[in-house]
């Protein structure tokens, strides 16, 4: 690694290079899924009301624009189920169902793939236990991956890099990604879109937070491996990407 | 370059590899601007109105994201200045001014860095010559960069790979990044961390224009010599990154 060559992820050169006929998608073969299959057994909890109407009307969208800043410390209080469905719903949720391949969300995303992956590390919220979570778009619901363990602010430490601020939160959103659902039609210029995509969900988050008394700052460091498997992710085909606590300000 | 080597750029593994004593920032270096300055004898066009009250109360946030959509079809009509004006802010404005170093913006960066600068492609905007020009957020105003030359519109052309949606636009704005600035501070971290933050500004991009009767559509794909020539930047120091189209829809 050096600099040149961390500077040339960022460049688009490489798209003149690639046969996009040799894609996944032009060799014929069938898409991922949008949005990762819940395995067999997992417990599925519906989030509560409809995300689109709940909140609005609070704020308005040049206030929140002006407003935008990050957050460090939070009151002492849960997040309710429905604000957090909000949430998720601002950051990655179906607007429009295109067809088996395709949905259309609050954010865009390169090709319409959406590589990403909203998990949640519960700490704080009413009703729910605290845990690790993972957010289904298509059914605006969560997905218990799995119950917390005794070690479980220890190993958010650990995966935070030791950034207090983020396990203080009630809840934490991290993004993962699953980077072949983008390579399956953009091939080795799938990454560069990922991390623009990754920028865009986040944004939603600065602004939607706003609406429900939150407030949230955007981490990009934290320890890949620690992140991965409390996640529960392989951090091969599955990695985590970005994340931001969320709490009551 | 390898699928294993384009992943790895999204993983934070790197962090724990680097020095950052080493980082110009913990050596002592003094921080490169915030903006990028005007060169001697460029044009300077204030941009009117305030942009965080001029569009206020238009569109509810929740309303907003519940419709973020890329459109590709532009009405015929150019945009006002005031419209560009709050985009510009919108995706880069200034919020608080916080040292000689840092700036709070509508989108946050990491370590306040803030590695972008917008360029504006104006094919039809009212009052403004056509050509290319830069947004000032310290200054909220434009610096023209270059007046448009015969070959405008085939250079646009050429440089997004022939998505005529895009030189069909009133305006394009084109986001490149400056890398040093973020490597002062992260070192060769600082690329992945570059792209989640271009990924902010075209969000704030996407709510925005609703506020003001517009449309974008978000756009990794470009020729990157032919992007960086026509934005007169030397594609190493500085090089384009994202861009959108706007238009009336």
């Amino acid at each position: 690694m050096n600099m040149r060559t961390m500077r040339d992820f960022l460049r688009d050169d490489l798209r003149l290079q690639l046969d996009f006929s040799r894609s996944d998608q032009n060799r014929g073969i069938a898409p991922p899924p949008v949005q990762k299959p819940v395995r067999e057994g997992q417990i599925r909890i519906p989030l509560p009301g409809d995300p689109a109407t709940a909140f609005a009307g609070r704020v308005d969208l040049v206030r929140a624009l002006a407003e935008r800043k990050s957050h460090r410390a939070w009151r002492d209080e849960p997040l309710r189920p429905e604000e957090l469905g909000f949430l998720l719903w601002a950051v990655q949720g179906v607007r429009r169902k295109g067809g088996p391949a395709s949905v259309f969300r609050t954010v865009p995303s390169a090709g319409c793939r959406h590589a990403l992956e909203t998990y949640v590390l519960v700490n704080n919220c009413s009703s729910l236990e605290q845990g690790v979570y993972r957010y289904l778009p298509l059914d605006h619901a969560l997905v218990l991956e799995s119950v917390a363990s005794a070690e479980f602010t220890a190993r958010q430490h650990e995966a935070v890099l030791m950034q207090t601020f983020v396990t203080r939160a009630p809840v934490v959103l991290v993004w993962a990604t699953i980077p072949y659902r983008m390579e399956w039609r953009y091939m080795e210029a799938a990454h560069r879109v990922i991390a623009l995509d990754a920028g865009h969900a986040c944004q939603n988050l600065y602004l939607a937070v706003q609406a429900v008394g939150c407030g949230t700052c955007a981490v990009a460091a934290f320890h890949q491996q620690a992140l991965d498997e409390l996640l529960g992710v392989d951090g091969e085909d599955e990695f985590a990407l970005y994340l931001a606590p969320v709490g009551k300000v």
